[in-house]
C-alpha cells in the first residue's frame, strides 16, 4: 500500500476528486482470459451507490462504469484495466463554506496542513466518492477468486443497536436499506435511523464481512500476514476506526480455554470445533471462513453547528446543510466485501508465487 | 509490507527461527549521522526480554544485540544496519509433541498446510521472538523521530479487568510487572493473573500506544494513510486480533455531536476540543496524540488439554508444558511501541520526500 | 518496476492499447502546489507525435492530453493525476493479418506465449503508442525538477551513420525530422532514410539522452543505483536493446589512465577533468551532467517478406504494410527524455525522504 | 529495487560493509522445500573469491558463508534465508589515505555528497565485496529455476582484444583465469594483463550471460519486461557502464531485413532463424537463450598517479597501492550470472503469480 495504490501483486491505482470530471482506477496484474465485462461490475457499484434510500444521501450518481483498456472480446488480457466513473451530480453550487472552514471530523484541515492545498469541493479526494473505484476493482478481484469463494458482508451494529446472531439471515441483507441480517431488528432500525436524521445527527455502525471457501495456506509470516493486509484494506476506508478478525477484542477477556478452537477428524477430513480466530493462524487462512469486522464512525457532517476555525484562523461553528448519510456505515458494506475480494485475490496470486 | 520486509523508505527485513543460532534483521533507508550504538538499542529489549517477573516465559535469553553494519565511528552510514540477536537458550530437548502434533491457536497448522514444512523447534518462524528484532529495529525508529516524538504503550486491560484511566500514570508503567498505568489495580492483577497461570490457563489484554509530538501532515491518502498503515504494522504482531485508533469500536455508538473533536484557536494556536479521532483525520497526522489500541488474544499453550489432531490425521490432545507467558499481551508492550515507532519513521520519511 | 508502474515515489502507471478508446496514466506522488495544465504538457506529446514528417508513420493522431484529477486551479494537490488520451485515428480495417500470424520481431508471440490471449489490434498493449504516456508523465516530471534541471536528448546515430560531436548544436536538434544535434549530416541522412523507406526497409538508431544541473547525491547503493534505474527506464522502452551511461562500451576498451576523471579545485570550486563516468559515481550523481545513451532496434515492420508462423501453427511469409516508422528511433527521443525526467524526480523524492 | 533490496517476489536484501565484521543478505520468499546447505552455496563464492590467480586481488578471504535461518533439515522453509560471510583478512592497516582523499572513479566522493559520512575502509560499502552476497543469492535462485535452466557467463572481450566467437567452447571458460571461451587467445591475454598490472594500469572488459531453457513467457509489459530488470541488475553491479541483450548496441547499424528473426515450424516445434533478439520480444522470454552483455569499466584504482583532492578541499594526486585486479571484469563474470539467475527467479515466481 502505497499512496494511491493497493496491493503487491492485484495492484489497484485509484485517482479521481469527489468533484472532478471523473474517478477512476487502474487495475494491473489481473491474470488473462477471465471473462469481464461492465455488466459484470455494475451490480456492486449499483449497492453502493448513493440514493437508494432514504438513509443514504440523495446525491444522484449513476455510477455507470466504463472499461477502458486491458479486456479484448469480452476477456482480460493481462495488461492493465483502467475503468472510469464520470462524476455526472456535480452539483453547481457555492463551496465558500468547505472551501474557507474546516469541517471538524474531515480531511479538510490535515489536508491543509500536509499539502497546503485541497480541492474542496465536496472533500475532493478524501470523499468517500473513492469508494465506488474500490467496488469496481473488487468486482475484478471476485473473477480471480472465482465461484468457489464467498464474500459477504452485513451491518451488524447500528449505533447502540446490536443484531440477534441467532436469527441470522444472508437473505435478509440484501431486503432491508440496512444490509442488516437479522429481519427482527429492521423496523426499530428504521424508526431509530429516522430519528438521528431528523435530529440533523448522525451514527455509528459495525459492519462484519465474511469469506467462505477460502484456500488454505493464503498469507504470509511475518509482514504480509493475511489478517495483517485485510486490516490495511479496512482501516484505510473512510470513517473506519478499528478492525478485528474472528472474536478480536473479545479474545482480550477470554481465557485460553474459552478461546481454543480445537482440531478434530471428522469424515477424514480435518474439522474446527470453533472459529474464534476468524480463520487465520500466524497470518495465513486455515480453510475456516475468513470473519473481519470494522467500526465505522458516526458521519461528521450534521446539522448540529460544532465549534471550528476558519482556514485563517478564526474561531466559527459548522452546520454541513446538503445531501448527507446520517450512518455511513451503511454504504461501507459493499465496499468492506471489496476490499476483502482485493486482499484475498492479491495473496491468492502471492501464493500461487511462492508455491509454483 | 512483504513477506518479511516491513516499511517503504524506513524498512525493516526479520529473518531467525526461535531456535536456530540467531535471529536478526536489516534496517534500510535510515538517514545518515544519526547517533547509533548497541547501548542505544539494547534498554528497549531489555523491556521485552523473557524471564522478566513471574508472569513472563521463564526461557532465559540476554537478548544481546550486535550490530555488524551501517555505522561507523558511532553514527549511521546511510548503508544497510544488520542487527543480530544470538539464541543462546536453545534448550536441548525433545520437540516430538510439536513436530507430531498441530498446537490448537498456534500457525503450526497453518505453516503445514502452506509450505508442507516447518522449523517446529520452538514454533520456528511464527515464535513471538522474531519480535526481538522490532524491538530493536524501533529503537533505531525513535533515533530518525529525534526527542520530539514521545511514544509509550502500557497494559489497559487484563482479561476482563480494565484500569480506571483517571488514574493513569506514565512512571507507574516501569513500576509494575504489566506495564500497567494504575497502581490502583496491580496488586488485583498479581493476584488474578498468578490465578490464572496455576490454573494451567492464560488470558488476554489490550494495549494501548500513544505518540505525543508528532507533527501534523504525516500519512498520504488513500492507501498509504497512517492509520492503515499502524494497523497492518500491529495486527502483524503475533497474537493480535484487533487494531483500533482514537475512540475504535466505541464510535460505533457514538453520535456525530458525541465523536466531534471541535476546533478552537487558544493563545493563537489551533487547538482541539477532544480527540474522539486519535490524532488522525483522512488518513494524515493532526497534530494531536496519536492514539492506537490492539487486543491480544490468551496465549494457546496451555497446560489444560484441548483436542487437536497429528500431523499424519489422527485425534489427540494437546497439553503444552514449558516455559510460556500466561499473558502474552504483557511483552508486547514494547513492540507495540516499537511497531509504532517504525511507522511514524516510515512516514515522516516519506512526507520530507514528497514535500521537499 | 512492476507490471505497468514505474517509480518509487514518483510513481506513473500507465494503461490503455493502441486501438482502444484511450491510452492514459495515472501520475501519483507528486509534490503540491505545482503549476500544471494541458499545456504543460502537449508541447511535448507533440515532439513525440506521429505524422510530423516523411520518416514517421503517418497515423494521425492529435494526442491532446486531458488532465482529470490531482490538479486544483492550476495547481497540483498531492493527490493522483490521471492523464487521458483518446485514441482518435483508430482506422476501421481488417486486422486478420495480424490477428493470425507472428509478426517476428514484434511482441505478437510472446505475448501469446505468455497469456494465451493478445489485442492484436495495431499491437495492443505492446504497442509504442504506450510511450505517449510516458512523455506526458515527464512533462510532470519536469516540474518537479524545476528550472534548474534541463534535459536534452539527441539522435546520435542513424544505422550506421554516426555524427561529428565537435559539430553538437543542441538548437539544430529541433530543426531537422531526425533530432540530430549535427547540421551537417542532415541532407545526408534525409537521402539515407528516404532510401531505407523506399526499399521498405528499416533501419536502427542511437538515442543520447543528457540531464544539467542535476543535484549531486541523488542514487542510492547498491540496488537503487541512480544508473540502475536509468538503465532499467531506457531499456523499458520499446525496441530498445542496449543502454550505456557515460563511456558505456567504449570504456571496456579503455586504461585506467584513459578513464580517469581528474578532480580540481578550480575557481574554489569542485572541478572534473572529464567525464567517462557519465555524471555518475556508485551509482549515485556527482553534479557532472548526466549522460545516457540506448540503441533502438530496426523497426520489425518492413514490406520486406519475413518467414514466420500463423497462430496455429503454420509457415507463411509477413509483409507489413501501412503506416510504420522507417526508424523508431527518432520518435523515442523525447521518451528518452522522458524516461530521464521521470528517474530523476523519484530520485530527488527518495533523497529529501532519507536526507530530510 | 530499493536501496539495498533487489526483486520483487525472489528478494535478496545484502548489507555489509568491505572491513566490518561481516556482509550477508536476507533472500526472501524463496519457495519451500528445496534442498539447500552451504554446500549448494560455496562452490560459486569460490569462483569469485579473490586471490585465485596472479590477475586478481591478492587479498586472502575464504568467503565462506554460513546459513543462518531459513532452512531445517536441509530444506527450505518459505521463511526467510539469511546468509553470513565474516570479514577474515581486515589487514590491519592506515586508511589515512582514502579517509582524507577522494579517489577518482571511486564512490568516495559521492558517498560524501550524498550522505556526508563515509566507512572509508575499503571502500566500505561501495567495495564490490558486496558482490559476495549476489553470488550467494544466485546460488538460491538457481535450486528455484532447477536444472533445466542452465546460466553461464563468459569474458568476450579484455581490453581492445576480442574473442573468436568461432571457437566459443564452454568448458574452456573454466579453465583459464580469465573466464574466456576462447582458448586461442588466453595466451595472448596473460601476456597482456601482465603488461597491464607491471605497468600499474588497469583495464575494462566485456562480460557475455546466457541463459539457456528458461520457459517463454517470463517478464511483464510494459515497466516489468524481463530485459528491463536484466538491465537494472546489470547495471547495478560495481564498475558497470553499459548493458545490452541480443544484439544490442550493434542493432542500431541493422536494417529490418539483417535484424530479422524469422520464424518456422520445425519438427512440428516453433524454431527461430535467428537470435537477433537475444530471446526477449516485447520484454517476455520467447523461448530462445536469454542473451545479455556488460560493459565494465578498467579499474580507477592504480598505481598511476590521477589528479584529486583531499576531504578539506585540496588539490592532490592518488597512488593507490595494494591489492587491487588489473581487470575487475574478470571476477564480475560470475556475479552476471548469479543476477540473470536473481531475476529469472524473479520473473519466474511472478508468472507463476499471474498465470496460476
Amino acid at each position: 500500500m502505497s499512496y494511491n495504490t493497493f496491493g503487491q501483486l492485484f495492484r489497484v491505482t485509484t485517482w479521481g476528486e469527489s468533484h472532478g470530471p471523473a474517478i477512476g482506477c487502474v487495475v494491473d496484474g489481473c491474470p488473462p482470459r477471465l471473462a469481464l465485462t461492465e455488466a459484470d461490475i455494475q451490480p456492486f457499484l449499483d449497492k453502493r451507490k448513493p440514493g437508494q434510500s432514504a438513509f443514504t444521501t440523495q446525491r444522484k450518481e449513476p455510477d455507470q462504469v466504463r472499461i477502458l483498456s486491458g479486456v479484448f472480446e469480452g476477456q482480460t488480457t493481462g495488461t492493465p484495466i483502467s475503468l472510469m466513473i464520470e462524476n455526472t451530480d456535480q452539483r453547481s453550487r457555492d463551496y465558500g463554506d468547505i472551501a474557507r472552514t474546516y469541517r471538524p471530523g474531515h480531511a479538510d484541515l490535515t489536508y491543509d496542513l500536509k499539502y497546503g492545498i485541497r480541492d474542496y469541493r465536496g472533500g475532493g479526494r478524501s470523499s468517500a466518492r473513492e469508494t465506488a473505484c474500490r467496488v469496481a476493482a473488487g468486482a475484478v478481484a471476485r473473477k480471480i477468486l472465482g465461484k468457489g469463494v464467498r464474500i459477504r458482508a452485513a451491518l451488524v451494529q447500528l449505533g447502540p443497536h446490536d443484531i440477534d446472531r441467532t436469527r441470522w439471515d444472508w437473505e435478509e441483507v440484501n431486503r432491508n436499506p440496512f444490509f442488516c441480517p437479522d429481519a427482527g431488528v429492521v423496523a426499530e432500525w428504521e424508526e431509530y435511523l429516522a430519528g438521528i436524521r431528523k435530529a440533523g445527527s448522525s451514527i455509528g455502525a459495525v459492519i462484519e464481512v465474511v469469506a467462505e471457501g477460502v484456500p488454505a495456506g493464503l498469507g504470509a509470516p511475518v509482514y504480509g500476514k493475511l489478517d495483517s493486509d485485510l486490516a490495511a484494506a479496512l482501516m484505510s476506508i473512510n470513517a473506519v476506526k478499528g478492525v478485528e478478525i474472528g472474536d478480536g477484542f473479545a479474545s482480550a477477556s477470554l481465557t485460553g480455554q474459552e478461546n481454543a478452537d480445537p482440531l478434530y477428524i471428522r469424515d477424514g477430513k480435518l474439522t474446527f470445533g470453533a472459529n474464534h480466530a476468524g480463520g487465520i493462524l500466524g497470518g495465513i487462512s486455515s480453510g475456516q471462513p475468513i470473519v473481519a469486522r470494522f467500526a465505522v464512525k458516526p458521519t461528521s457532517s450534521m446539522l448540529t453547528p460544532v465549534p471550528s476555525i476558519t482556514t485563517d484562523g478564526k474561531e466559527t461553528e459548522v452546520i454541513t446543510k446538503g445531501r448527507h448519510d446520517p450512518c455511513v456505515g451503511i454504504r461501507a458494506v459493499p465496499v468492506g466485501e471489496a476490499m476483502m475480494a482485493c486482499v484475498l485475490a492479491d495473496h491468492l496470486m502471492r501464493h500461487r508465487a511462492q508455491m509454483g
